[in-house]
């Protein structure tokens, strides 16, 4: 799996590489009330839904924007006004749900745990028992932040059984990771286009229990991101309520086929964990340090820590990666300095042996040593 | 001026048909956070303030997804929590803004004229006069539903005579209709990629004054939509807030390109006029009657009076048109049967010829009476 063309590869957590044929599907120009664009919208739609092996009672509502422009409207549609959610938190996509209901005016609690923590289920047990007003549990899937995997099933076992609604935020994990809506019973999930799916950012989307959605009429404080509205406007008439990103739908359309292709959910995320498998392993054998144990570490994108040697500068380092063709990622720890390289996309173990070298490289390059300790963390 | 591969025409308010080129410019990956993109989202935003002819004191805040997503963005920023505003209404997206302001919880008045009538600068001065609380007034520019042009320059002198704030919906005119914010003073003015700038959907931007900008922190009821925030984001890194549809910005930046090497705003005007001419003078010719008389008619989009014969059927004339390669467009009218046929995207005068002999073939082919009129309109 070569890149088929110039660009850089890009190792973040989205935009991502695409394939050339994904690509290439944007070249069109599409009517989007027409019978070929809504017989599109329907197909990913469907194919969005089984994927997260969701049955007749859930449905895909394809929304314009980023992967937080579907969060929102998530949050926005299905928390009652007068409702009141707890918030798992351990690192920025938890942090950013929270601003979120703060703007939006949904009421809401908050268990947050440190960076390098998976909320603990009997806690999370212990809370709900405790506070019964709480109808909703928001929690992040994998938290990109620093690619730390959350116990969903476990959550979402504890939500069920306490009679408790649960969203999900699995932007940077859906298609990579196993998503069974039958083992994580909840409400709704929402993730985007151009993470795990490989497509081109520009569409997020939300798959949700249609019982829920049908129940929140009037509820969004926004008419842009109204879930209710935009699920209706797609089961009256096929339609997008307003112009959809056409060529963003087709390359979805496209990504998807070739994400059946590849042999689904397994065998994308069998490649993603050979890529992370590759890059710890090599990176460490450079003396980098990874911020997670490996237990922890979900195979979406790895949180380094960056060295303590004063040779070692992020922007001189991700230009002389740059340079090499490979765009990597700023960390977004709280607490300690990082650099992120994403595992996801169209690369495999061959491209990030690359990576890795180059990588070796550029440190020898720099001459920073990667093994230096800040002796503050 | 034709199309480049086998696509249908889309005689549409947008998405539209696009250059070759700017479809071409879309094959690439670009990472969010790089300079090259970094680099490319400033001079595109640079050129929709010149294209608005905003000096230093205005700014382009881009905003991922459609149209509507700018629109909202614009009022629930602008618009003061506690302030109120006066919508000029004649048609569904003067409506659609009452009904934003109605879901995001700003106060508002609406002075409505029939969907042939533009707002009377006399009138709406008297209504200021009046009402001391309204501090800003919305208008729309040219009403798609019917491709009617407001005096938009008639109404910014009111509103700054009465000193209010005026802010524009100039979706379906921007980029050829002229919009010089020296002459039609206002607080900003929203628009998106995939209309008169012939790019592809998934963007839309408001051009604003950056001291309404600044003042206007923490006012937007959504972080998504949230214009101060992401202006700021702008300013300070030079990056989108939150991933942006890449591939969209590039065939934008593509499409501006070509806006400028046509001769810019008098020349897309120009060629949309000559298309708009051919078009409602062919139209005629066969017998089918426009809604609006001809100096109300902006050259963007031109409603045509549904003939009454019973052979007449938009389906059937909309899918015989559609085997021919032309995509029209329903009408949207509240009283009044209609459809619709745009004059704007990658299409000239050559083509619009060819768009009115494909309507006589199908008028033929069905064999109704273009000239039939609805004894109740």
């Amino acid at each position: 799996m070569m890149p088929d063309r110039d660009d850089p590869y890009l190792l973040t957590p989205g935009p991502l590489t695409t394939s050339e044929a994904t690509k290439q599907a944007m070249v069109g120009d599409w009517g989007s009330r027409d019978g070929r664009f809504l017989a599109l919208t329907a197909r990913v739609r469907d194919r969005l839904t089984a994927l997260a092996c969701g049955g007749e009672d859930y449905a895909c509502v394809l929304l314009q924007g980023s992967g937080t422009f579907a969060v929102e409207a998530m949050l926005g549609s299905l928390v009652p006004a007068d409702g009141r959610c707890l918030i798992l938190v351990n690192g920025a996509y938890g942090r950013r749900m929270v601003r979120i209901c703060e703007i939006i005016g949904r009421a809401y609690a908050v268990h947050e745990t440190a960076e390098d923590t998976p909320p603990e289920p009997a806690r999370l047990d212990a809370l709900l028992a405790e506070d019964e007003t709480i109808g909703h549990v928001v929690a992040v899937h994998c938290e990109t932040t620093t690619g730390i995997l959350n116990p969903i099933e476990d959550i979402a076992a504890v939500c069920e059984a306490r009679g408790r609604s649960l969203l999900i935020d699995a932007m940077s994990s859906f298609g990579a990771l196993p998503f069974d809506l039958g083992r994580i019973p909840c409400e709704a999930v929402a993730a985007s286009a151009n993470k795990c799916l490989e497509g081109v950012p520009g569409i997020g989307f939300v798959v949700a229990r249609t019982e829920a959605l049908a129940a929140t009429r009037g509820n969004a404080p926004s008419l842009s991101l109204d879930l209710h509205d935009q699920w209706r406007g797609f089961e009256a008439t096929g339609e997008w309520r307003f112009p959809p990103p056409t060529q963003v739908l087709a390359a979805l359309g496209q990504a998807l086929d070739e994400h059946a292709a590849e042999g689904g959910v397994a065998a994308r995320g069998a490649r993603y964990s050979a890529n992370c498998r590759v890059l710890v392993e090599g990176m460490r054998g450079l003396g980098f340090e990874t911020f997670l144990a490996g237990a922890l570490q979900a195979p979406i994108i790895v949180t380094f820590r960056a060295p303590s040697d004063p040779r070692f500068e992020f922007a001189r380092f991700y230009n002389a990666l740059a340079e090499r063709g490979y765009l990597i990622y700023p960390g977004k720890l709280t607490q300690a300095a990082s650099f992120r390289i994403g595992c996801i996309g169209r690369i495999d173990e061959a491209g990030m042996r690359d990576v890795v070298a180059a990588v070796a490289e550029v440190t020898g390059e720099l001459g920073f040593d990667p093994a230096a300790k800040l002796s503050s963390t």
